[in-house]
């Protein structure tokens, strides 16, 4: 029988190996490098942020430490929103805002970000955990619910009027990442409401298309004013939509997307290059239509006609410049963004549309097509409500 | 003073805990999901290929599953190498064979895939338990070395001959994802040596331009045939160049090269759309600019001009068709992968062009001049032996 010294050695012995174990584990979970209070330029291979703060010596943008200021709403953390708010987090991005219902399965192990081991967390939650690991000077802010219900929208609303990086303000910009209409169009009700500017991306059924998009409230066409484009696959639609029938998604198509979405955003956010209004992709041809649309003054949604309006108060009130025309080139000299018109589409061409639906450049098409109501006004989704399942069905995964 | 009883109850508990803790290091480390024998288009949460295989339904894709057959070497697992080949590896690749000698480092956590508690391990290593993680049924083959050394170099050239998803047989399709001109040049001479069809991939200095190029030794110009074509990125080039300064990069652009580089690769593996010979992303612009280019008859790589010659006695044995020209469209009916010339340079544009440079489209240009010799043929950048310094420095991180 052991003595009562060997029973005390062993007991030490085993307390000392559970120490190093626990340590292990937490070494592996909470090895998360130390906060930084200054984004610098060094050039040490410790630097995270070497390589963006050489951003301002190359010249392509003048104050890269602004990134920190703002405050991104990102909805739907799928194929595209995962890799968008990792894109960011790395960026170094002041603040992310994630708002997701659904859990990580296996069957999203086809597109970046997510791991196996993560099956069966919600994905809100496990995308914090691995952000919050890769830059701890992100502050993070997630909701698991869908922003579609009336009570979660009333939240959503709140969160993105008054969560931004000093809490009380409004976040800088909200990112469309999910996959289905329903979201979309209450991300659309909420962003005309508020006047809060936002992008939208999408990605195809078949998973070989996908664009960006950039909203702004008043300005350029909403969700209202004219079915969403999207790009033409040139692909037969034989696709019959059955039970057991998922969408197809590739992680080079979502990645391109993600890529392009966060790239506009921190063009928009940052100033510098061409913040695009919309930005197709066809990866079967590698064809990238772009183009512009203005805000249809016949909206059903009240809020972008009240948005029109005070866009064009806000137009008439700005000191009138003397319009230099030097080539063939319009300048926008007041524009803070430096945004600039791409679209192949005139604004006469656009003012003379008498449907919702302009002439589109080759390579785009609309999700949809909304019927025409005597008068020939455009007609809200929302009030053909007898189409709406077909309409979902449609949008469903775009 | 405790009783042995007590004693002995106090080691039951240390040997509960410390297994549990072992367990659950154990769990997070091991959690790997059993292989899959058959990929499966079932529509469960469980599947991690539905979503690939649904490509099959939507009539993208004749023969998905054939994926697994094919090994590719991804040389330079950087930036865009790392994506590249997590994409690759959730895609369900056959093999992956991993070149790189670089270790991850806190500055490099401006890109996407690795992490921060990853710092001080090597690229090939660390990516390796990554990806295994992500999908365990592909096969990994790693090496931690610089390809362009002497020793290195005939490895290589081994490893890519008989490295392939069954052991004897040559890779598939070998990526180059270097941030160096020696690397390329170590590339571009073992795929003319062993007629190995490969792809380039490169990111500017200012980190807001990008390409990605298909090289089929005898058919496309190599990178001895004429100076590698790089994207203009419209921007006054003050960068001076000194100790310290390292080039900036964005996981956004990155993330966008990495993604055209992998969607090309399956479009050129699995048979789908049009496979790019030259696609160049201008970030500042959202520009994406195309072509293609004839291998150089004066090529000084003399393996290149060998397979010149096998590329043009085979076209001459091929039986001849009637060429049906139905509009303006070339078909080329037995091209096994559906390539089609994207090039705005027509084929006698390109024949005419005397040196090894021929017209660009707009947004592309080379990433450096040749000197001209006596005679005017076209130089290899191994000949000019007192600029190579000076070239390196252009080239270099492009």
């Amino acid at each position: 029988m052991a003595t009562v010294e060997e029973l005390k050695l062993r007991i030490r012995e085993l307390e000392n190996e559970l120490i190093k174990s626990k340590q292990k584990q937490s070494d592996a979970e909470h090895n998360i490098r130390p906060k930084i209070e200054q984004m610098s330029a060094e050039v040490v291979d410790s630097n995270p942020y070497s390589r963006l703060m050489a951003l301002k010596r190359m010249g392509i943008v003048q104050d890269y430490e602004k990134i920190r200021s703002f405050a991104v709403a990102v909805v739907g953390v799928g194929g595209v929103g995962s890799v968008t708010a990792e894109m960011l987090t790395r960026c170094g991005i002041g603040k992310l805002l994630l708002f997701d219902y659904d859990k990580v399965e296996l069957a999203n192990m086809n597109r970046l970000f997510f791991q196996p081991h993560q099956a069966g967390l919600s994905k809100v939650e496990a995308a914090q955990h691995t952000l919050r690991n890769i830059n701890p000077d992100v502050a993070f802010e997630t909701h698991n619910y869908n922003i579609t219900t009336m009570d979660n929208f009333t939240h959503f609303m709140d969160r993105v009027s008054h969560g931004g990086l000093e809490e009380g303000k409004p976040v800088d910009l909200i990112l469309s990442c999910v996959d289905n209409f329903e979201a979309r169009m209450a991300i659309n009700t909420a962003c005309n409401e508020l006047g809060q500017i936002w992008m939208e991306s999408g990605v195809s059924e078949n998973a070989v298309s996908g664009h960006i998009q950039l909203i702004i409230p008043g300005e350029t066409a909403c969700f209202a004013c004219a079915p969403p484009l999207v790009v033409a696959a040139n692909i037969d639609e034989k696709t019959l939509k059955r039970d057991g029938v998922c969408a197809a998604s590739l992680p080079t198509t979502m990645g391109v997307v993600a890529g392009l979405l966060v790239q506009n955003v921190l063009k928009y956010l940052l100033g510098f290059g061409t913040v695009s209004y919309y930005l197709g992709y066809n990866a079967m041809q590698d064809f990238f239509p772009s183009m512009a649309m203005k805000a249809n003054p016949q909206c059903d949604d009240r809020h972008c006609r009240r948005q029109q309006d005070e866009y064009k108060k806000k137009e008439a009130e700005r000191p009138k410049q003397e319009v230099v025309q030097e080539e063939e080139e319009v300048v926008h000299e007041d524009n803070e963004w430096g945004i600039e018109l791409v679209s192949e589409v005139t604004e006469a061409e656009l003012q003379d549309a008498s449907g919702p639906i302009p002439d589109l450049p080759e390579g785009i098409t609309v999700a949809y097509t909304i019927p025409e109501k005597d008068g020939g006004s455009g007609e809200t989704v929302e009030e053909t409500e007898q189409s709406l399942e077909e309409l979902m069905a449609q949008m469903k995964k775009m």
